[in-house]
């Protein structure tokens, strides 16, 4: 275990400079995970952690011990809590972090089971809980196309709760290429003049888009749509948020394969 | 039209005050509503605002003037863009925001239609996104206990879109005052040998309580509960965000009332 003190240290710099910018998390195609649970999550799947990086109150912790147990040593770095501080998401955090690699898988030849593809979510939190969401109903893989939000980005890590460790998250994803290797029809939601969700059969398998807060799902997908689906709306508003709307709809399908059994 | 031109107004400073903290929001009774769609939608229920506060740029968009022109001239203040910039919660916001008391229903003598109850849902983003689905499923009512986030805090408003003016919404609401008036049953989430959402009969009125993001529903709506229900959930998650929950539940009872009729 090594301990760095002070703010000059270049690793320090180095983790701040990551911590600071969803930018620069995208681009080094590292991810800081911060809490117990992410932590844990993540040694779940096998890998060790370029780093952890820990204060000396978290260690009073057993959780913490725990996982710090389950790092190589050199790898764990000591820091006091005013320098973790500059490095943490969390207003109350538990002084605990991991630095790991991002992973990035190649695009499968063929995706044929149902899956979901965000065609320009920008919002942290609606990534964060569609992620969440399609983890929660059994879905593996979610392609994320350019203008979509950084998938590993420190706010859709903390809104998706660990979905990132159930799912397959493709990043920077080219419709084009993508629409050659679907062999699900492609769904996706729209208010005008489109079929109830639940009148359209979501029994097999399907490719869910979910588009753009504002300009919602794209031309390229639009084109593509086996199914205009739309969530009867009895109220006077425009549209739902659409990280609802995909809870609805996903959960939709998982009602609509309960009751095929 | 008045026009500021110095930090050092005093009517300046208290808007920044009241812009900067959801405290001051919420002790204050009132309210900043940015943007043109919230400004319009306030409009349209007939109260004038305290304030209308422009930029120059805003009153080049057709959009701002008609927003100014159903406004009392002396209510409408004019400020350079840096000044509006340090009151405004907006990326690339458009220059105009309303100051407005904030509505302060009481609570009704019986409640007899489907509602919801946020107890204790602290997130803005949770709360604004639970609004407009209630708003858009059709819901009339929500309640908020005490520590739930403040409904009209600018977060709440932002991510509601508007929900506000289709919903009344009842703050500080006290579990036990609101039980004494509840004539629909209550209904809460719950991941522990519950009954799947889609199997309770959700065709006539329920009051809905969604609960806290850490702790989920609290006891004294557990004693309440009528039915306990859960999303059934094949993949590995633990839970839903409480937002991407609430939708799923609002919108299986929409589905129901649907099929009934």
């Amino acid at each position: 275990m090594k301990a760095i003190t002070s703010r000059d240290n270049p690793l320090y710099k180095r983790l701040k400079a990551l911590a600071g910018s969803t930018h620069q998390q995208r681009r080094s195609g590292q991810a800081l995970l911060e809490g117990f649970h992410l932590a844990s999550a993540w040694l779940d799947g096998g890998a060790q952690p370029e780093l952890c990086v820990v204060t000396d109150g978290a260690l009073a912790h057993d959780e913490a011990q725990t996982i710090v147990a389950r790092i190589d040593g050199q790898r764990v770095v000591m820091l006091p809590d005013a320098l973790f501080g500059q490095l943490s998401n969390v207003v109350h955090g538990v002084g605990l972090l991991l630095l790991v690699d991002t992973p990035e898988p190649a695009l499968p030849p063929r995706v044929a089971d149902t899956c979901v593809v965000l065609d320009g979510v920008q919002d942290a939190g609606n990534v964060g809980s569609i992620l969440r969401s399609a983890a929660a109903a059994g879905i593996d893989k979610v392609f994320c196309t350019p203008g979509t939000a950084h998938a590993w980005s420190s706010k859709v890590l903390r809104s998706a709760m660990g979905a990132h460790f159930l799912l397959n998250v493709f990043e920077n994803v080219e419709p084009a290429a993508l629409l050659d290797s679907l062999a699900a029809p492609v769904v996706i939601t729209d208010s005008h003049g489109a079929q109830p969700v639940d009148d359209c059969d979501l029994t097999g398998a399907v490719a869910w888009v979910f588009g753009n807060e504002g300009a919602g799902v794209s031309q390229v997908w639009r084109d593509a749509a086996a199914h205009r689906v739309t969530i009867p709306q009895p109220g006077g508003m425009e549209s739902l948020n659409v990280a609802a709307a995909a809870a609805v709809c996903l959960f939709e399908q998982v009602r609509q394969q309960r009751r095929a059994r």
